[in-house]
């Protein structure tokens, strides 16, 4: 039952429309890195986002674009910035704040769409038959070492595109002492 | 079975000396705010500490002054100076990273004594017996909340002059949706 964890650290998922708005006309994503769901990449761009109170430089853009733009921070970033965005799971943003945008050909300002992302696991539908868990069950995760802790309502998420892997962003990570590579045990 | 929760931000304790080549000879700390254990306090006065590759202003003095200088911080705060502390309790600073300390009058450079506090729970020897537990044991520490966990390895430290109160820092607060004044349930 040991789960592969990885550390997200705030990013930003973008729409065409917007990347063309920060970056240029039918602007191109440069892919930096591969990430642990397939076709996923952290880009070479980064933008800024920006409050009336603070901003935050150097936000990586995770390709390819998608159909809405959603900005992911840490409680850390979120009480720099002075906004409270809600835990939630991805694409659930009614309600969340907004935020100013910044790239290197224009700015944007979203009236919804930052989130404090909800930990969860990524898997396959065989990962969670031999797991015995569904799609939306919460579960529970043991991690080790001199922070360890368990992780309780942490969310799965099932599709056969996935690959394992349990996402907890950089507070998280911090709090419990691990880093990408480092492994939890899944428990109901 | 319920422990009040502080949140500690990152902050640092000072000898009279420190204090004397920071602020100025026979300096003396003014209260801010009374903190939960009797006689502390957060300072009015903060300082800076720097490393060769970043900064944090405004780092919190807590007073009265003791008998050994040392910085908290948490891992967020580490990994923007580039240092590596370990976790260890206060007091525990030996083969921790220095660091360069600024005040107003002057600058100081301890060559220990970063460290990122072992979460722990201080309580009196009435506490200890009516919780079943000794100076020095490690327990577990339920949350609950929207981002609720299991804190293990939790250190209690036991001293007559301890008010009850699990200490944690702004990591884990943000990885379990914590502040000031919320309760974890102790189990050993």
């Amino acid at each position: 039952m040991q789960i592969p964890i990885g550390v997200s650290n705030r990013h930003i998922h973008l729409t065409k429309e917007d990347v063309d708005k920060l970056f240029g006309d039918n602007y191109e994503l440069t892919s930096k890195k591969e990430l642990s769901q397939p076709g996923e990449f952290a880009a070479e761009e980064t933008v800024t986002i920006k409050t009336d109170k603070s901003e935050i430089q150097g936000v990586r853009i995770l390709g390819p674009i998608r159909p809405l733009t959603q900005v992911e921070i840490s409680k850390t970033d979120a009480r720099k910035l002075h906004i409270n965005p809600p835990i939630r799971p991805s694409g659930k943003i009614d309600g969340t704040p907004g935020i100013k945008i910044i790239g290197p050909n224009g700015e944007i300002t979203i009236d919804k769409g930052v989130i404090i992302a909800e930990r969860h696991i990524h898997m396959t539908n065989a990962d969670a038959d031999s797991f015995g868990v569904k799609d939306g069950q919460y579960v529970s995760v043991k991690t080790a070492g001199e922070r360890e802790l368990t992780f309780n309502k942490v969310l799965i998420r099932v599709k056969d595109t996935y690959a394992l892997d349990m996402h907890i962003d950089t507070d998280e990570a911090n709090a419990a002492g691990l880093q990408t590579g480092d492994t939890g045990e899944l428990i109901k």
